[in-house]
């Protein structure tokens, strides 16, 4: 796809002009017990409510239906096909919107993404293409299935037009917690902390834009420190299956001018936090979801300094393997 | 507890003065996906994000509130204690309405109680009394405990204050969901149907009110079926462990009068539905809200007149003991 590499905010709002009354509002949801263990108050934006399960769809149908739009304005045809690599919740975002406008979608997925994301894929008619767990092969396979089937790419977290769409979470929030403080954003290949980064610091430069990340895959933390781009060297081994992916180069700018802070967070932590938004909050969120809930509720936040009250934590999706939670059964004592 | 043994559209406003601002307003939640298995508009009324994870709150403080504005109406002393029995979601509530206004609570609880009902009590202050899992022993222990602390019972299903207090719920869903046609509700003691039952049939009596119970558990609809009060002849035996008890005195006469029809489920239904809620809306409900599901998806339910097009049915709680998930984990193939 084409476009400027950079979206700003007029982009974000044109992508939601584009989601109006096709996506949920995901409400906001409060717990008096976390907000205890947080020593703030936390605003919870639920994601996982949205359709696929995540807010993938947000940049996936920004994405398609520029390309629709396009075609429209050009008398062009539509693609002939559309296809991205995902860990998986982008690959079921994308297969959902191009079902809607009857484009084919081929999804590049590593072997090792949970078996329910797969299964949605399929379930959504979009053609499913293996490759192994490495940015390396999702790259190249896509590449690969771009050339045969001459389908247009819609990467996942660098494509301006999915950074844009992810972004409309930020005007969300900023209208049902008008006093926020603070957001709380977890990042894989950085298309939700950048677009909601671009939203916030052009509508609410005092409020702060955390990413929150496993400590076995911080890519974006190295990167701020180093002051270049840093991808993960090798394929991290982290619960938090949606944020195994490094940032790339245009997401990258994007976090190094508009982010303010990446927290890393270890998987005992992840894991912790999620649990405990299941058992207190009973919301069935994704292990990546627990990866920002983890971050609000770290030693390293309590130096974030105390008039950062309201903090909003975008709960990014709930799509989990039901069918294989030892990690969670097998979990030692309850989260008090 | 003194007080009318069948309250009214009155009782049940009182009750909703009392609770103002002190419980959640919970939201209503949809899902296109489900709304497609049952071929109606379902709307979810989401207790399980109630304070202490289910509606069995709204009954419990309203007893309790109802206490303290009685000793401070007549100048008396507050009670030296509550006392009650409880599968588990009654006792924390009660527990939770005690302890906010410093008064002892006992609970006695079948020891067959999820381990996270019976720690939870406890995390709420409250001294927890085991018994066997029979409505029989659940009503001897209870008693010897009020004679020997001088307390007062307030049953978990049978009191008029805790039945007033459920109904508050139907006094929601009539200004979120305006246009419904029909809700349908787990029945245990049959305390949340009743109290709803009395609010709806009062304010919309064409909104028809559907029980929902366990096959394994069927004394509502023996009852019906009998026109007589048909407790469960042993202690049930289903994975729906907040029902496994009998309507009784009270409700019954309001279940009979005003509860259109029972519907039963197996245990099968009850824990597909159940996942089924986990997968597509990621809302952590415990079996027995699972009920209510299972009920609007059975064959049964495809008898009801198809005017019938807007149904609200109520997650009424999401207390699950997250460490045995087996029932869930080894249920044969995914739904779909």
């Amino acid at each position: 796809m084409a476009g400027p590499s950079r979206p700003g905010l007029v982009h974000v709002r044109e992508a939601a002009g584009r989601l109006q009354g096709r996506l949920h509002f995901t409400p906001v949801l409060t717990s008096a017990g976390l907000d205890r263990l947080a020593g703030r108050r936390l605003f919870f934006k639920c994601e996982l409510f949205q359709k696929t399960g995540s807010f993938k769809i947000r940049g996936a149908l920004n994405a398609i239906r520029s390309l629709v739009e396009d075609s429209k304005n050009t008398g062009g045809e539509l693609p002939r096909a559309v296809v991205t690599h995902s860990s998986g919740n982008h690959g079921q975002a994308l297969a959902c919107a191009a079902q809607a406008e009857g484009i084919p979608a081929y999804i590049v997925v590593p072997w090792t993404a949970p078996d329910c994301k797969q299964a949605a894929i399929r379930a959504y008619g979009a053609t499913l293409v293996p490759c192994e767990p490495s940015d390396k092969s999702r790259a190249e396979t896509a590449a690969r299935v771009v050339q045969e089937t001459g389908g247009v790419m819609v990467h996942p977290n660098q494509e301006p037009a999915v950074i844009a769409g992810q972004g409309t979470i930020a005007l969300e929030v900023l209208e049902q917690v008008p006093d926020v403080n603070a957001v709380v954003v977890p990042v894989g290949g950085g298309g939700m902390v950048a677009g909601i980064a671009v939203a916030i610091k052009a509508l609410r430069p005092d409020v702060k834009v955390f990413a929150a990340e496993p400590r076995n895959a911080d890519d974006c933390y190295q990167s701020k420190v180093k002051g270049e781009l840093t991808p993960n060297p090798h394929p991290p081994d982290t619960i938090a299956d949606a944020v195994k992916t490094s940032i790339g180069p245009n997401t990258w700018p994007i976090i190094r001018d508009l982010v303010d802070e990446v927290l890393t967070v270890s998987e005992e932590e992840i894991k912790q936090a999620t649990r405990l938004v299941w058992e207190r909050m009973k919301l069935l969120i994704e292990p990546t979801a627990g990866v920002g809930v983890a971050a609000v509720l770290s030693e390293q936040f309590r130096a974030v300094p105390r008039d950062v009250e309201n903090v909003c934590v975008v709960l990014c999706g709930g799509n989990v393997d039901l069918s294989s939670l030892t990690w969670l059964t097998d979990l030692p004592g309850k989260v008090e």
